[in-house]
């Protein structure tokens, strides 16, 4: 690899070239990226040597499942993440991850260290090795919307910058593959802006065409309802979306995904829409709507409670990214942002204030001596949460319950309510912390996953990180105990109180009773010094209304025939 | 689903009917599995049900990866393994260990849930969906030597037993993915032997051809040496090669992943072939000699040491899987079993023993106050190894210096020296006792690696085995640590030793002298009621010589330019 490209000493190179490591480091700066997650590994070292000497802060976890989550949890709130690992044993780790982040539409860059091509030639039977050496690109070929693997200098600044493009576009994660013996290349610095693609437009008539029959549907309607999705988050439509519904005064229900997309004490906000696993009143409010407007809010079946159907298409008006529809037509060429922000401004009536259902309160004072429950855990929950409060559930009762917490602001709500990885909670509150410094994360998760990432408290505390880990232990996998029990539900219990002594540094408690919740959850809001670790333990068989519903429906498939 | 297939609760089916869940496992048992291991999760519940209720023995792990790396360990001493995970979320946290298993050759089944063929067409937003729902499969095409969707009942048996015969016949992982709404229906029982293919054979006149070139040049040359790989151990040659070595007198050394392939107190045995990492008198013996006869050793950069072409081809004899070459010319069609069994036969002139190099022994007995030492260690540790020890090492120095312990029998060595994943150990230790209650783990993890899939001694514990972890905790990554040195390098320092506190379980060891390794070494042996944990603090700048001389190789690498 000669010719036109230059070698040298790190940082010797004039404004006129760059290497093509440190041209991928500016870029993920350029894009707002400021911490990478990963695991070391030796092809990979060479970069990792240059993202030590840059300004990028490098943050390795235990395992690359935590570093893929943390990058995950990173990108949903700072429009992009980073993990950086080795080859074959490091990429493939992330393959879950990465699964998760192309499905929730999470922006995160998967960057993989890979065998020099001149090595290649020499001994093709290298260490980490699958099958061929592209078995790791086709792998994330299936996982991502754009791939690159930068064999080629002449051609690798331009790839940087495609792929980083079409992630920051598309809101989905890409994969870069940096060969160790490409990372130090120098080549000359493409002029700044040089590859920038034009943000895609909508179809100015298309939009009009669109945007005039929604407001015709909106003013005709009598109950009309607007349900916000992730999307609205991922594509920082939140003001526009918020200067919506102030305009209209129509109200609003968010999916559990699109949770936190707006403020939860509007006085227009009614609750998280999830069919018949919801609130009755929300699902009823919704789906009796004779105009239900989704934004940014592609439907799973969890989100419909199970059902296949609820809400009838011929009074439905879809948004999402790259799709348009009403009733049962189709625009094309029609882009979220760009409709959300017309109809913002668009000539609608104000309406009314109408009465909303209202989540059912529970004030009730503390009954120290009284076992503490999963309700009684969130209505005790729900007192603690401040502006600063990022709350970060994981699937299964921790997310059901979490459902009604009132968030405060926007982005305060994380969870993986569609794709459903366990083991997301603990790394994706090191992740969005270090995206957010003035959050502190708190971390709903159940003791089933924890025994998969819990430990990752580990790389919270190097980092100097406070999040308080509430842990519903119920002595396994109740979600699924619910569908179909056996033995292979259940987990060995951990005195998950006594971590803190394993790692040196923050502080656990043990919560049997509602007075115990209480003291715990004020000394964990009054020691922001490290990670509170609450083991709370429930009766194995106390589980959300929300939960037992939706196990009803999942567990008779779970055993259907065909 | 209707017509010829049968549907009804479960276990009605007459002996002329199966479901075709239950056939995976009649066949799966048929080839020696006897534990599944595994997370369950919605989409297989169903296939756990039937597992459950059949002879087949469920573990369930904290993590999926955990499972993947227990079901590798049992693949390589049952010569078949399996892992059944869920769609998506599990299955993908299992892409990682399905490549090291393709990487080195180990017949891992891998069985994953699926949406059912029916739902997926009411609603094609299911949870846990990444793309498409084809995403899975065409992922783990990319890992696995055979794959199969069961989405059709006239062909689910067949494909059963299919994709678990290339497993066997090629000893690498296969993937079946088991639609939910499949694993109940009932179809025709097929008839015992009715897929089965015969095993190929080798071309005789290939095979005649090979042989007598072979023992031609084996016959002419002054000083022979056989090498033995993991092909060895996994086609399950111990017996004829032990037999080839016996009649010839030829000395004998093995790779790393081949270690255990012959007993080392054999007075033919050299030591472990690893290039310049390895052992001096070892590899000027092999590199050498002027006929090295290589059974089913392919070479890696690990085996050789980082160096390009240390051993001549035109005094190689190399014999693979499918591959037989000499110098350099190749013959097709000879498989290896039937060579080595040819050759064990075959007319070869004994040859009088020689003086063999022998690995330098340190009897020096235990100086109690003394700091321990990485040599010390492994030192001491030689004489604890007994004839029930299954020695398993993690990448790094705890592989390499283990390479020179001398394991007392065939298949008592287990590490993924090829592949090289970090995580593998604990997990392994599961597997590999479950394969053979008789053997107890011997575990030798770094701190790092520890903190990937340590935790799974909860696993462990929950099943009641009793593995001896031996921590080689030198505060980070130090591998790494001396290619390319940075905080990504260090990890939190764990208080390793009192993990069985939060387990509940197991006995914990502070190990800091030579006096407290022997004293836990004795605690552990008197032990056998649970795992022991031996956190065995090294000076951090004290490494095995080996490691010095292969990261010294690939430091360079890893700041290498095109």
């Amino acid at each position: 690899m000669q010719g036109r490209w230059r070698v040298g000493p790190s940082g010797t190179g004039g404004s006129g070239f760059v290497r093509i490591g440190e041209y991928l480091i500016e870029r993920l700066r350029a894009h707002g990226v400021e911490h990478v997650f990963g695991v070391p590994g030796d092809f990979v070292l060479g970069f990792y040597d240059q993202l030590e000497r840059s300004e990028m802060m490098v943050v390795n976890t235990c395992d690359e499942q935590g570093a893929g989550f943390a990058a995950d949890a990173y990108a949903r709130l700072r429009g992009l993440g980073a993990v950086c690992v080795t080859y074959g044993v490091g990429g493939l780790k992330l393959a879950n991850t990465t699964g998760q982040a192309y499905a929730e539409s999470s922006p995160v860059v998967v960057i993989s260290g890979a065998p020099g091509l001149a090595e290649r030639e020499a001994q093709p039977r290298l260490h980490h090795k699958v099958r061929v050496f592209d078995t790791q690109r086709l792998v994330f070929e299936q996982l991502t919307v754009a791939s690159t693997v930068l064999d080629d200098p002449a051609t690798a600044c331009r790839e940087i910058d495609r792929v980083l493009g079409v992630a920051v576009r598309q809101k989905r994660p890409v994969y870069v593959e940096l060969p160790r013996d490409m990372a130090l290349v120098e080549v000359p610095r493409p002029a700044p802006g040089a590859h920038q693609e034009p943000l895609p437009r909508s179809h100015p008539a298309a939009l009009a065409a669109a945007l005039a029959e929604t407001t015709a549907l909106l003013a005709a309607a009598r109950r009309p309802v607007v349900v916000l999705g992730l999307e609205v988050q991922r594509f920082g439509l939140q003001e526009k979306t918020l200067r919506l519904i102030e305009r209209t005064g129509i109200p609003v229900a968010v999916t559990l995904l699109g949770k936190s997309a707006i403020g939860e004490q509007h006085p227009r906000f009614l609750g998280v829409y999830a069919g018949r696993m919801g609130r009755e009143d929300v699902r009823a409010y919704v789906e009796d709507s004779d105009c239900v407007l989704l934004l940014g809010a592609p439907l799973s079946d969890v989100d419909l409670g199970g059902d296949a159907t609820p809400l009838d298409p011929a009074r439905t008006i879809q948004v999402e990214a790259e799709c348009l529809s009403v009733g049962h037509h189709v625009y094309e060429k029609v882009r979220l942002a760009d409709f959300i922000g017309a109809l913002a401004d668009a000539d609608l009536p104000p309406r009314d204030a109408v009465d909303l259902p209202r989540p059912p309160r529970d004030d009730a004072p503390t009954i120290p001596g009284a076992p503490i429950t999963v309700a009684r855990l969130f209505a005790r929950l729900a007192g603690f949460l401040t502006d600063e409060t990022v709350v970060i559930a994981e699937p299964g009762d921790a997310l059901f319950g979490a459902a009604d917490l009132p968030v405060r602001q926007c982005a305060e709500f994380l969870a993986p309510a569609y794709y459903a990885s366990l083991g997301f909670a603990v790394p994706a509150a090191i992740g969005a912390q270090l995206a957010d410094p003035a959050l502190r994360p708190l971390v709903l998760v159940g003791d089933g996953a924890f025994q998969m990432t819990g430990m990752e408290l580990a790389t919270a505390a190097r980092f100097g990180l406070n999040p308080i880990v509430v842990l519903l232990n119920n002595a396994g996998y109740v979600t699924e105990r619910l569908m179909v029990d056996g033995p292979f539900n259940d987990v060995l219990p951990w005195a998950y109180h006594r971590i803190p002594e394993i790692l040196g540094t923050g502080r656990g408690f043990a919560v049997e009773t509602e007075g115990d919740l209480d003291a715990a959850l004020r000394a964990a809001t009054a020691q922001p010094d490290g990670f509170c670790l609450l083991d709370v333990r429930l009766d194995p068989g106390d589980v959300s209304p929300a939960l037992r519903r939706l196990t009803a429906r999942f567990g008779a498939a779970a055993l259907a025939e065909a």
